[in-house]
C-alpha cells in the first residue's frame, strides 16, 4: 500500500465517513475557485467536526508530508483556497464546524466556529439587537474562518475597520498540530507578541483558524443615505473631510462613482433612474448612521452638515433618500457597477489602495497614464474613497476578443497599474489578498525587507511548508 | 586591541562624539530603570541621529556580536530598557531622533521619529486642533518608540484602544540591519502578514522602532466628568453597560474606586474632599466627551443618561462636575490612589486584566482569597473597569518591614495573584509589558503553545539574539 493510500485510510479512520471523502462527486465542486480561474486536484476532502479533529488531522498530514489547503466558503477572489494541479495536497473544509460556542449579549461578544457563515451570523446577532459591522457580496457563503484568514473588508471599513478590527480572540491549529487558543477577549494584554494579529490575514499559511471571538455593536437605529453630484474627485475628497469633521461618529460609508459608471448602470438596470435631475462628472454616495438612542437627531444633523457643505461650495447638488426604499436604490446603483461594466465587454479589474489623501491625485494621474499606454482602453475608478480603496477597471478597446484580451494586453495593463500603485505608496491588494493570483506581483513589487521577514516567519512557524503551499508567501511551497 | 575596543572605536567613528559615548557621567543615569529596581552596565551609549545611522550601527553590533538594549524615555515599569549586569551590551537611545517628519492636518496623521516625547507630540498636534488619544503618567519622558515597543495603554483605552490602535505606519531597524519601512497609512492593505503588528509590543526584541505614522483625532469640544456612588462593583458594571448602550460614542473613561482607596486619598491630600455627601462602598468616575460640533448637547444627554440610570437603580448617588476645576479634582482623586496607598506602608502592586464582564466576580473572589492566604494583608482593586484592567494592590500586614516584606511574602502574594488571574483567562500584564520583571512568570504561567510560537518568531527574526536579550521572550538571551 502506498504512503498516500495509508494516509487516506488513516484519515478516514480518524474523521469518519462524514469527515473524509475521496468521492469525486463530493470533492469536485470545491476544486474550482469562485471566479472560475483556478482548478486544482486533491487527495481528498477533509471536513473535521471539531478543533481537536483538525489538530489530529494536521498531525496525520505532517506524518505523511501531505500539504493542506484550508477552505471556508470558497468565495475568495484570488484562488487562495484552491489546491494546485499536482493532486498531492488535501483539502480541509470548515463546513462541519459551524456552531456558535457562546454569545454574551451584554458584553457584545460571540464566539463561533470557523465554519459559521457570515449571513447566518448576522441573523443570529440581529435577533438580540446587535450587529457585526462587516458585510460583503459573498456573505451567503463566506465563513468566519475565511474572513479572518483573508482579513476581509467590505463597505463599512471606513467606520469600523476590516475583519482584523472585529476579532477579539482567535483559535487556530498550527502546522505542528498544536492548538493556539487565544479566544478570551482582553482589552488590555501586554504579554508579548500579538500572535493573533500574525494569523489574521495570513491566508492559511501560518495556521488554520478554527474559531473566533468577535466584537458586536448595537444595531443601527436609523440611517440616512445621500447621493451627491460633484465636479471632481478632489471635490469629493473635500466633502469627505467636511463630513469627517462635523459627523465623525455617524459617517459609515463614502463611495465615489464617476458619471461613466452611473451611465453604465442605468443602461444595465432598466428600472433604475439617476438620483439627481442633472448629471455631474462625479457622484458621492454617503451613508450616515445613528444608534437608536440618537436616531431622532440624525436627519436634522445631516441636513445641517449638507447646508454647511453647500455654503463652502463642496458640492453641486445633493438628494437625501426620503425612505429606506430610496436608500436601497442608491446603494443598488453603486453595487451594480461591477456587473454593468462587465456587460460592456472585456475588462481588467484591480483591487488596489493608496493613502486616502492621495487617492484623488492618483485617480487623475492613473487613468490618462493607462489610456495613453494602451490606446483604445478606458480607465474607470470607483469605490471606497473613505478607505483609499479604488476599484480600478480598465475596459478593453472596441473589438477586443473576450477571453483573449485579458490574457494578453490585459496582463500588461495590470502590470502597469500595479507598478504605479506601488510608486504611490499603495497596495496591490486592498481587500482580496494575494492567494495565487498576485503572488508573482508581490514578489516583483513587494519590499524585499518585508518579503524576507514574511519568509522567515513562514519558515519558523511552518518549517515543512505544509500549510497552503504556493499561496501568499513568495518563494514558499 | 580587544574586540570590544575595536567596536568602541568603530562605533565612535560611525556615530561621532555626540552619537557615541563611554563617559560614565553621561551613561550612568540611563542604567537604572524608572522604578529603581534594576541597574545594569554597558559598553557605551549610542545615540544615532537617523534611521540610517541606527541601521549601520546595528550592522556594526552584529559584526562584533554585541547585544543591543534599545531605550526611549527610560520610563518603562518592567525593566525592559535596562541592560543586564554583564556589561557586554550597548545601550541604544532614540533621544537624538526627535523630529516630526511630516504632519498632515487634513488627513489627521503625523509621522515622527521614535525619540519624540509624548508631551511634545501632544502640544504639537493641539496647535492644529487635533489630539493623540493616548496619555499616561510618564508623558513628559515617554517616547513614541517606547510607547509602540511596549504597546502602552493609559486612561483612554476604553474608547480609543492602546498604542497599537494609534499606529498607522511604522519604520524599524531589524536585527540584520535592514530597514523595515511601512510608514504609509493604508486603510486597506492585504499584502500578507501584518508585520507591523508583530513589532508593536515586542519590547525591542524583534526590531528597533525608528519612526511611526500616528492617527490623530479632533480635539474634544467638551467633557463631562461625574462621580458616582454605587453599592458594589457589580452595580458599577451594570452602570457601565447602561452608558455603553446610551452614550457609546461619548464614553471615554470608566474607573472604579473602592471606598478604602478614597479614604486613603483623602488622608493623603489635605485639601481634597469627597465628591458626594455620603460615602459608598464603591465609586465610579465617568468621563464623557463630545466633538466641538456636538458639545452643546453633551451635558443634556449625560443628564438624561443619569436619569435613566436612577430609574433602573443603577446608582446610589451621583454628582456631575460643575466646571473643569471640579472635573480635574475628581480625576486627581483617582490619580492619587497609588501614592496614597504607598504612603500606608509596603505593598505589592499588580497590573493585571481579566475579561471586562468577569472583572466584578474576579475582584470579589480574589480579595478574600489573598487575604485568607496571607493573614493581615489587605487587598484593594481599582482602575479601568471599562478595560477589565484592575490595579490590584495588596497592603502588607501591620508591622511588616518595608523593603523586606516585598521580597519575601510579597513575592508569594504576587505568585498567587498571577496564578488566579491566569485561571480566570486574564493577563499577568495588562499595560506594562513583561520586560525583566515578569519573564519568569510568563514562562511559568504562559500558554506553552504561544510561548513556543514566540520563541520561533524571535529565533527567525533575530537568530543571533542581539536585540534586547533577556527581555520578554522566555528562554531567549
Amino acid at each position: 500500500m502506498s504512503d498516500v493510500q495509508t494516509f487516506v485510510r488513516q484519515a478516514a479512520d480518524l474523521l469518519g465517513p462524514r469527515g473524509f471523502s475521496c468521492d469525486p462527486d463530493l470533492v469536485e465542486p470545491w476544486l474550482t475557485d469562485w471566479r472560475g480561474r483556478f482548478h486544482g486536484r486533491t487527495i481528498g476532502l477533509a471536513s473535521p467536526a471539531s478543533t481537536q479533529e483538525v489538530a489530529e488531522f494536521v498531525k496525520l498530514c505532517r506524518k505523511h508530508h501531505i500539504p493542506i489547503v484550508p477552505q471556508g466558503g470558497n468565495s475568495g477572489m484570488v484562488g487562495g483556497a484552491t489546491p494546485d494541479e499536482s493532486g498531492h495536497s488535501v483539502l480541509l473544509s470548515s463546513r462541519r464546524m459551524d456552531a456558535v460556542r457562546s454569545f454574551d449579549v451584554d458584553a457584545r461578544q460571540i464566539v463561533c466556529d470557523a465554519g459559521v457563515i457570515l449571513q447566518n451570523l448576522h441573523e443570529k446577532v440581529e435577533e438580540e439587537g446587535l450587529r457585526l459591522p462587516l458585510t460583503l457580496g459573498g456573505k451567503g457563503s463566506a465563513t468566519v474562518g475565511g474572513l479572518i484568514a483573508t482579513n476581509a473588508g467590505g463597505t463599512q471599513v471606513l467606520r469600523h475597520g476590516t475583519m482584523r478590527a472585529q476579532v477579539l480572540g482567535l483559535e487556530a491549529v498550527l502546522a505542528n498540530g498544536d492548538i493556539f487558543e487565544s479566544l478570551t477577549a482582553l482589552k488590555k494584554d501586554n504579554r508579548g507578541f500579538d500572535l493573533k494579529q500574525l494569523l489574521i490575514g495570513s491566508e492559511g499559511t501560518l495556521g488554520i483558524v478554527t474559531a473566533a471571538n468577535l466584537r458586536l455593536l448595537p444595531q443601527i437605529g436609523e440611517r440616512v443615505v445621500a447621493w451627491v453630484g460633484v465636479e471632481s474627485i478632489h471635490m469629493a475628497r473635500e466633502l469627505l473631510l467636511h463630513f469627517e469633521a462635523c459627523m465623525p461618529e455617524e459617517l459609515e460609508g463614502f463611495e465615489v462613482v464617476p458619471d461613466h459608471c452611473l451611465e453604465s448602470v442605468l443602461a444595465h438596470l432598466p428600472d433604475a433612474r439617476a438620483p439627481l435631475a442633472e448629471r455631474y462628472p462625479w457622484n458621492a454616495l454617503i451613508e450616515l448612521v445613528a444608534a437608536p438612542a440618537q436616531s431622532a437627531l440624525l436627519r436634522e444633523a445631516t441636513e445641517a452638515a449638507f447646508a454647511g457643505a453647500m455654503e463652502k461650495d463642496l458640492l453641486l447638488d445633493a438628494v437625501i433618500a426620503a425612505n429606506e426604499t430610496q436608500a436601497d436604490n442608491f446603494w443598488l446603483l453603486r453595487d451594480s457597477i461591477a456587473p454593468a461594466e462587465r456587460a460592456l465587454g472585456p475588462a481588467m479589474q484591480h483591487d488596489i489602495s493608496v493613502p486616502v489623501e492621495r487617492m484623488p491625485d492618483f485617480v487623475e494621474a492613473a487613468i490618462p497614464h493607462v489610456e495613453a499606454q494602451f490606446p483604445g482602453t478606458k480607465g474607470l475608478a470607483f469605490g471606497h474613497l473613505g478607505d483609499g480603496n479604488v476599484h480600478f477597471h480598465v475596459l478593453a478597446p472596441d473589438g477586443a476578443v473576450p477571453g483573449e484580451w485579458e490574457n494578453t494586453q490585459g496582463k500588461l495593463v495590470s502590470r502597469v497599474i500595479y507598478e504605479m500603485v506601488t510608486e504611490w505608496g499603495g497596495s496591490i491588494s486592498a481587500e482580496h489578498g494575494i492567494g495565487q493570483v498576485k503572488r508573482d506581483e508581490l514578489e516583483r513589487l513587494g519590499d524585499p525587507v518585508a518579503l524576507n521577514m514574511m519568509r522567515s516567519v513562514k519558515a519558523a512557524l511552518d518549517p515543512d511548508g505544509l500549510l497552503n503551499p504556493g499561496k501568499l508567501v513568495p518563494g514558499s511551497g
